[in-house]
């Protein structure tokens, strides 16, 4: 599986405020670039935390890119994937709506009665690891599903982790000409952190795009 | 006053781990570019965590620079300044060594026996703020001693507040090629962070050096 990070932060490296509210980093073009990454992928993946904060859709804004889609014989958008330990998904997200096929992967702490509340809406329930959601065991059941390609779009706790398992292969970071600050703001990269062997990444590229930068690495 | 805010960090925004141990995030390329911007500079901020944590030495380490500044009939090296509300820079700093004139930022909450140790220690104190450093009035004090060219090297705490009281013209951010990750590693802005009217820069300029990426921001 090719797992692609994708994601927006401030200059200093904040994906939102610490009252974790929607903010408007990027810009029309990087949101374009981000719905072609989108069409592009068998599953688009968030945490819990960006579905409780944003409520996300998770689906093509392009109905071009719709088309493109179906007339490679694929679904009108990519499944959507939830990752979310103990299975706090509200039952009305419109991640869980009928647009798109949702995975919700839960761990096996993960309250029977929530599941089933989450099946009964219509989500895929995918239970990997014990207490947290094992990544490893999580993406190989995905690709059992036939997801290939899947795109990350946050947040920082999943992104984490997903380094931390050494499962990233590529990252599209756009760094928006803004500062957040904060010290409980959330980052790209949170988790408990790296204090060695800290993951070194390779510079593809780097791109102006809106009136910030989009930087491209190999993992 | 120009005020020249110079950082590395990780991709993810971080300047170190949550140890605070003082990690290498940029290469000889970009260290010999910070010490030029020192080199132009009439003095070098950084915070009591910075001193705490990494004990610098803030001087030149070319000593073609030293010998440019000295034809130039300047001192040395720039004056170096802590921010210190507290007073707890240890006597024993390497930022108080006689190297170069040495300004201590309190509030006028530091404890009296602490201000005379750090000026027996050599150091200029000066009192801007009542609880915590104000540094409106703290750079005015800096320029009445001559600084026109204020370079101001982190933490995270120093720079939340400078841009919080829009003190900062200018941005120079070393994106290094890694991850660090942790949702208590210090950032490029920590303080209490901004919710609103988040502060806009201006992409100057975006240069390849190291493996990494240097972006300049107008402020």
């Amino acid at each position: 599986m090719h797992v692609h990070v994708n994601a927006a932060m401030s200059v200093d490296g904040k994906l939102s405020s610490r009252r974790r509210e929607q903010i408007k980093i990027s810009g029309d073009d990087d949101f374009a670039r981000v719905d072609e990454i989108r069409a592009d992928a068998d599953a688009v993946l968030v945490g819990v935390g960006t579905v409780l904060a944003d409520d996300p859709h998770l689906t093509l804004d392009d109905s071009a890119l719709v088309s493109a889609r179906a007339s490679r014989g694929e679904t009108d958008h990519p499944a959507r994937v939830v990752a979310d330990s103990r299975a706090r998904t509200p039952t009305d997200a419109r991640t869980l709506d009928d647009e798109a096929t949702t995975y919700v992967l839960v761990s096996e702490t993960a309250p029977e009665a929530r599941r089933a509340d989450l099946e009964a809406s219509g989500a895929e329930v995918v239970v990997a690891g014990e207490e947290r959601v094992s990544f490893l065991a999580a993406l190989e059941a995905l690709e059992a599903h036939g997801i290939e390609q899947l795109m990350v779009e946050g947040g920082g706790e999943v992104i984490f982790s997903l380094f931390s398992d050494g499962l990233v292969d590529e990252l599209s970071l756009y760094v928006g000409s803004m500062v957040i600050g904060g010290r409980d703001a959330p980052t790209l990269a949170d988790g408990e952190g790296f204090v060695a062997d800290f993951p070194r990444l390779s510079l593809r590229d780097v791109e102006r795009i809106d009136d910030g930068v989009l930087l491209t690495y190999d993992c």
